[in-house]
């Protein structure tokens, strides 16, 4: 069985709705389970079982919530000392209000966990342009979910923006799957 | 006289009208004068001559057009090596698709220049949340020109993100005023 | 007077040693007092009682670290909500082990706080090329302390990098006195 | 046959040899041949016909070197529109002066260059620390050849950090093999 975990920082509820289609992605492929967390709960044990792993979260000022910051450094150092999670597989998503028409910050904060990613040695799964439903709810680093209008006004991801999510879920597993049959940065 | 130069890459009017704007922008204010040029025909003495600058370019794969990288990697280099820019004043602005619904790049576009501003020894001016209709035409990094709807037809920028050029523009014409007057990273 | 506000988050003392040399650079302004905070002790009423700002962090994956982000979503999010920073004074520093030759996340790490100051509105003070001891200590977005050497060794940052931190404090300070004798941003 | 493309622009040399060391790395894997091209020369064929690219530049003032972003505006966007580069494997490295202590912009240089990449659908493979020699020439998201001493004396990139390139070269192409074997992004 193929193990991929799915680890979230949601105030709103948003970014949360958004781990839980991406799970919806991982069911979807035979042979797959999620394994879905809040980053406050996640262990190294979490991550050292899994070979994909999905980290989302709410954008606050342009970076990653700090409770999911709080788990990188408290967790996903270690591991880095250790280099226990080179060649597995990782994708990132995240939700914002997008106030100022062009993601507010999205794209630095998706890149913010994309450096620990890198760090741990795990390939980067971006978000394909031709994804069905890409311009509603896409990134080419993952997917994006608007959680409000112009004005401001909080509306929550749309489903549109969930579809993509359960795309890279699944995206994320198939070569997590591929991955590790052939494991590439043996030792 | 304080000369703002706003230095532009543009393929399809769209990031030009911006710089138009901006222009007006800076010449909203009394005493300044904008020199508006095309990255291509911009020299060493248009920037040494200037204090403050305005770097406007399309997004292009998340990045600056070429022809900004370009003229960065010919002319600035070279205002680098030198120390001549230190203490100088600078934005930025973009336009583009948007395809995806959150910028499709337009942060790390915006940050490839910032980062050869912040090499050159400029000070930089964000753009203001509370800017006059900063959620039609505005990031943190500067004013954003969308140019395509969600199905990728080009639509042109809108007037509410020219306003925002203008405001940018009039906001680093006011800093580059008074820095001028007070120099700060003298020798 | 003037007051500078300097935030940081420090494991093993390096960060805190930066601090403690930007302070200096501070008091070496006539006219101007530095405030030196760890980022878990500082208010709301700190950072609108200061005219600049600036903020340190470990680099931890290629990010600030934790308690720098939390005080970011607990405190400047609802300074940013408010727009009462819009038009002061701001500068990054950070320091880290340095693995890999090449800032090990130093840059992504200084922009992740970049970014939130950008989001506040506040003036970018980089750091130019001519700083004294700028080769020993210094990346353009700021000062940088590396802790470690090659081998992975905790060193501790040098005298050289302290050197940088208080010229940046003091460039920091210069700007923040003009720009509060000149406000720009005014609604 | 597996095709690696390695396209790089270099002023020096210096990229030219990170290249040669990284298109080793390739011929080193039984059944893959590298095709080593400059930017300017680089086709659209030449990147339709190649199950894996890296993409290496000298970093200039933060960025790639324009000659690659030219090829990334020209040729790049093109691939983009049609969707054809979607599941293929991708690297990066950067050579540059590194000047400042922590890689003078050469983390944003592969930035820069990714952006490109994940707009383009393509794995990316970062550097793993445990990679024989990462501390003298790698950073997380790829290798990384200083150029210059700290008083920005040319002395070209070490053996060190091409061996790092042949690695990473290597790791690239075990990936796209596999990825070739198993296309996971079919419409």
């Amino acid at each position: 069985m193929t193990q991929i975990l799915i680890i979230y920082a949601s105030d709103f509820g948003n970014t949360e709705k958004m781990a839980q289609a991406t799970a919806d992605g991982v069911r979807s492929i035979k042979g797959a389970q999620p394994l879905v967390k809040k980053a406050e709960e996640t262990t190294k044990e979490d991550m050292k079982g899994s070979d994909g792993i999905l980290f989302g979260s709410a954008v606050h000022m342009g970076s990653m919530a700090w409770q999911m910051k709080k788990f990188i450094d408290r967790i996903c150092s270690g591991l880095w000392l250790e280099d226990s999670m080179n060649g597995k597989v990782a994708g990132v998503f995240v939700s914002g209000g997008g106030f100022g028409g062009s993601g507010a910050g999205a794209e630095l904060a998706m890149l913010s966990m994309l450096n620990n990613i890198a760090e741990l040695g795990m390939l980067i799964v971006p978000l394909p342009k031709n994804t069905s439903l890409y311009t509603k709810g896409g990134l080419h680093w993952g997917p994006y979910g608007r959680s409000a209008d112009e004005s401001m006004e909080h509306i929550g991801v749309t489903d549109d923006a969930l579809t993509v999510c359960r795309t890279h879920g699944a995206n994320v597993t198939r070569i997590a799957m591929i991955m590790k049959a052939h494991p590439v940065f043996v030792d």
